[in-house]
């Protein structure tokens, strides 16, 4: 095993519930840092494919053989934790650290208080990583790396069990920030669900059209871009509505509001507010694409 | 110079008014096509800059000795191209064809229509090309291939000046499509104006709020990629905005209608309607990614 730069806790052993594009690169890139990794998933392909891409060290086709590792990381969709917490919470053993990658965090941290013993520490994990293709055959080991990893401690979680699950982001290569569930989750609200409900509202304005086979010759790459969330993994979006249903209608309001201000604009002929606006927030949009160009390289 | 296999008309001579982006890649991708270009900018180092890439045979500095070309293409501003038909009119040549590459047309052909003299030919063009970057720095001989290049002819207009746009699109590599104005202009609002105004609103929604450089280390390429329209040239799309406000404003309703639809289905907890129209709109997005993919590769 390749001892690498960002190895932090030698044989520290994890594992990993859910071989999909998270979990399969979580494993590659914490084995390659030296990490001891056992892998679940329900069906033997995935497990075959996990062992064969080395993105784990041991497969298990049984949950309750995950519970001896120090830490338990669940990669599966935001709904589907709820269970998993269930069925692990009863085989605990004491001091065991339990996290996620779930891309909301007030919900989960609810359940997890609801459902595990107090000899169990959880801390709320969400890696800023992904990607439109879902599935272990997508796992990249550079997928978190220069990414932002949330960290979402409950009040009385012990230093040392946050402790492990920065060190675990940290040895991916992600930037860890240490953030509350609400702000967490008003902001992924903003960064991510509103614009994925945008784009797919897009998808929705043109492709389901009657008119849409003769409007289709006219669009490009615009279209494409503006509606390239609308191909993501479906079920994890609605997840993602059903558990942050609050912050995403609150930003979807706003967003709505900044569209109605632009057709007030455009109906009551106001042309210079218009100009100075969209020089305004190309401005704003250039400095944002500078600001993740270098996040990405240092 | 170099015989293409798109070499259409071998000595046509033709006049681009307006040098940055889409003119000056249509010098080069027509002057490899064998047409005589002669080229209008009123920055000398934009004449220069032409000269410099061969995109023009022949940079002028004064509009009217433009007149003399068979084909004159405005490739200006939208709102600039009636000061342009303004000052062009009066030395037109009998049977000079006139065509443009604007993003609008009903308001181009109005303008048109009032200010050329009958003697000179009007032929509306809009090839479905462009890029965030704008000027003449950036121009590529193969930026118009497998694009479409919408024609929109008014009534009366004599079909050899139709087939002589039709032909200089084609040499290009584009697609010609023959479009009525209205139906075009109905069709840019969904496939490109509205994805403007969208990416512009998300920026809007999450750059310019108080709370933004908190929010900004969870954003990645997912707001990225929605908003990247918003890096557009703005005057352009103030432009754009300004002459095609039915359509624009038609189009954005319904654009909020949807958004207005998804806020319900997630207010209700409608969960099984939400995941099903995640569901069925990404099966429409990816069957347009594969229908421009085939375009692009014919």
């Amino acid at each position: 095993m390749a001892v690498s730069q960002t190895r932090q806790q030698p044989g520290t052993s994890v594992a990993i519930v859910g071989l999909g594009l998270i979990g399969g690169s979580l494993g590659l890139t914490l084995r390659e840092a030296g990490y001891r990794i056992t892998g679940f998933a329900r069906r033997p392909a995935v497990r075959r494919r996990a062992l064969d891409l080395g993105a784990v060290d041991v497969a298990v086709a049984e949950l309750r053989e995950v519970v001896d590792a120090e830490i338990i990381v669940l990669a599966v969709p935001v709904l589907a934790t709820q269970a998993v917490l269930q069925h692990l919470a009863p085989h605990l053993t004491s001091g065991t650290v339990v996290t996620d990658v779930a891309s909301t965090k007030t919900q989960i941290l609810a359940w997890a208080a609801d459902l595990l013993p107090a000899s169990a520490h959880f801390v709320g994990g969400h890696p800023m990583a992904g990607k439109e293709t879902a599935g272990i055959d997508h796992a990249e080991s550079t997928l978190f790396r220069g990414r932002t990893w949330c960290i979402v401690a409950p009040d009385h979680t012990p230093p040392e069990a946050v402790a492990g699950v920065t060190q675990l982001a940290t040895a991916t290569g992600a930037l860890p920030l240490t953030i509350d569930a609400l702000t967490h989750d008003a902001a992924v609200a903003a960064t991510s669900h509103v614009p994925f409900l945008a784009a797919t509202a897009l998808a929705d304005a043109s492709f389901t059209r009657s008119e849409w086979p003769s409007l289709r010759p006219l669009a490009s790459t615009g279209l494409r871009d503006t509606t390239r969330l609308a191909s993501g993994d479906a079920l994890m979006h609605r997840d993602i509505c059903v558990s942050n249903r609050t912050a995403i209608l609150q930003q979807l309001d706003h967003f709505m509001e900044r569209l109605a201000a632009f057709a007030t604009l455009i109906r009551e002929q106001d042309d210079e507010q218009l100009l100075a606006h969209f020089e305004r927030l190309r401005t704003e949009r250039d400095r944002f694409v500078a600001y993740l160009d270098t996040r990405r390289n240092t």
